[in-house]
This record gives structure tokens, sequence and C-alpha cells, in this order.
């Protein structure tokens, strides 16, 4: 049974294929709450699951960078943030501070039936990337990547495997592929 | 036929009770989605109505700061952006700014069942009140308002008759009151 990633990116779903085995991309609008990003993703998954047939599991991600000294702002509202304040603010608000710390956080949430008339399950994996907010460097990547510093290189000077070796969502998704191999279905179907 | 306003906050009852006849506060913690004001305040009065018996009217009302400069910036996500990065740093991003208006703004979200058996509507009702940005001024209030000039005053340096007059939920809940006396229910009840 493929797992149906819901998202329009399809660099997304590419990146889900390295963890799993059967990745299909679905483009829905689901609505996204108000809330942390285990409470958007669940909800989130959990409206995908069942608009979208109620059978196949279904996989969403929610993710956001965390400012220590911004008591985690932007945090789940990280994409609103760079369309209105933009990323020079919020580096700009960052310069004001001593403590620049931050992590950039995925949190996948997994919705699936695990027995044929059972209820709607929901399970949520997170992965994080931890750095520093610095003045803005490098041409490449997108959103605050200029201004996340990890190891002494910002996201935005990273080639692609670089910055895919350090992936938040990849370590979500190591640690959703590890929790999948465990299930009871999965270990069937590999019997 | 009470209206139930769905609010934790008696304050906001009490300024409804100055508009409408027949106000009900009820507590119960709809689901806030994200986007514009009227869409969060529509999805929570459907949440709401529904959750409350599907029967008795419902109102509830989403509010925010809007900083022109800043896109509408902290907008609909005021409340976290107070939370988190706080007012004084709001006020800090405006003050690098040479535009620094803005504009309070509140929706109200009325949803109701015009038709016994007929289909949930929603109705959403504006109000604003325009200002400028400034150092924080004033022990009064809450929130934004020691950074929210109107008419040369701060919204934290006005007594209580002084806000309510120039109260963007006053101006909303008037709109919503002209509106209610021109429904059939309303004018049925009326003769």
């Amino acid at each position: 049974m493929p797992i149906r990633f819901v998202t329009s990116n399809e660099g997304k779903a590419d990146e889900a294929r390295e963890y799993l085995d059967d990745v299909e991309r679905v483009d829905y609008d689901y609505t996204e709450i108000q809330g942390d990003l285990e409470t958007v993703a669940a909800a989130g998954a959990r409206d995908a699951f069942e608009a979208l047939g109620g059978v196949d599991p279904v996989l969403v991600d929610d993710a956001g960078l965390f400012v220590r000294a911004l008591d985690g702002f932007p945090g789940p509202y990280s994409s609103y943030v760079e369309d209105t304040l933009g990323v020079d603010r919020v580096w700009r608000l960052c310069e004001a501070e001593d403590d620049r710390r931050a992590h950039f956080r995925t949190v996948l949430a997994y919705a699936h039936r695990p027995e044929e008339d059972g209820d709607v399950q929901v399970e949520t994996f997170e992965g994080s990337v931890p750095g520093t907010i610095v003045a803005p460097r490098g041409d490449g990547g997108f959103g605050y990547d200029p201004i996340f510093e990890h190891d002494g290189t910002t996201m935005a000077e990273m080639s692609t495997a670089e910055k895919n070796a350090v992936s938040h969502r990849g370590r979500a998704l190591a640690t959703f592929a590890d929790w999948l191999a465990g299930e009871p279905a999965q270990r069937k179907g590999a019997q």
C-alpha cells in the first residue's frame, strides 16, 4: 500500500523516497489549524486521510524555524512571517539578541487505519537541526536558509548534497521509516 | 432567541450587550485555523454552532493589529507574536520603518440556521480603527495598547470610556446589530 505524501512540492516527495519504499505525492489543500507543529500536522493528516478516501495511509509535514531568544518565534508561523516581515527583519530581531541559537524542526504526521473498520490513528515523528542565526550569506536554498548557520556554513551556502545531509525533514523521515519497519502490517508484507 | 457569544472574556460579552438585546456568554474552545481574520472567525463560528447543538445562533470574534509597512504583520497571529516576540520588539521593528501606520481590526462571524432543516449560514462583519505605532506609553489596556496611538493618545493612555468610543470590536458590533435588525426572523420577533 503506497504512502500518500500530501504536498505540492515534488522535491519533498523525492526526499521521502530516499527513506520509504512506496511514496505517492498527492495534492490536497488540507486545513491548517493554529497550534504547535505536532497539532498542525496531526490535524492536517487526519483531514487529508478522510478527504482522500479513508483507506490509504497519508503523510503530512509541517516545519518551522525556532529562535530560542524569541521564545520559539517564528515557529509554526514561519511561512507567514517570511511573507510579511521577511527574512532580513527576522535577522535584525536576532541581531539585537546575545543568544542567537535556533533550530529548524519538521514534524511528520502519519494517519492510518491499522484495523479495517477501526479508528483512524495518527502518529507523529520529529527531526531537528541546531544552528545559529547570522547575517544573510549565500545564494542557494530558500526561506530562512541564508540566515541559518550550521557548523559554520549557512544553509544557503550548502550544496544540495550537504543540505540533505543535515535535513530536519530527512531526520524525521528516518525516524518514521524505523517505526514503520516495526509495524505489524509492514512485517506481514515482508514475510 | 439569545445570541451565544463564544468567548472566555466577560468584558467582550458586556461590550456586545451594549449593541445587542440578548447575549449569552458561552465558553467553548473552538478550533482556530490559519488564515485571515474572516477565515478564522467564520470557521470558528461554524465549529461552535455545530458543537453547541446547531440551533441557537453563535457569535465568534477574531482580532489583530495590522502594520502597513510590515505587510499586515502580526495580523491574525497577533496573540502568538505578543506571547513570543513581545510588544517591545514589535515596536522596534516599526521604529526602523518610515511608515508607521497601522490599524486594529476585528471580524465578527455569526453562524445561524435561517430555515429549520436548512443549511448553516455564516455572515461576517468587520470594524477597524486606524492609528500609528509609537514608542510604548501608558499603563492601561493590554496587549499592543501601549504602542498604538489614535488621535494623539495611545490605547494604554485612554480611560475605558475613551477606549470604548474607538473600539474596533464596537464598530463591528454596530454593523452586525444593523444587519440583524433587518433580518426576517428579527422583524418577525419585533411584530
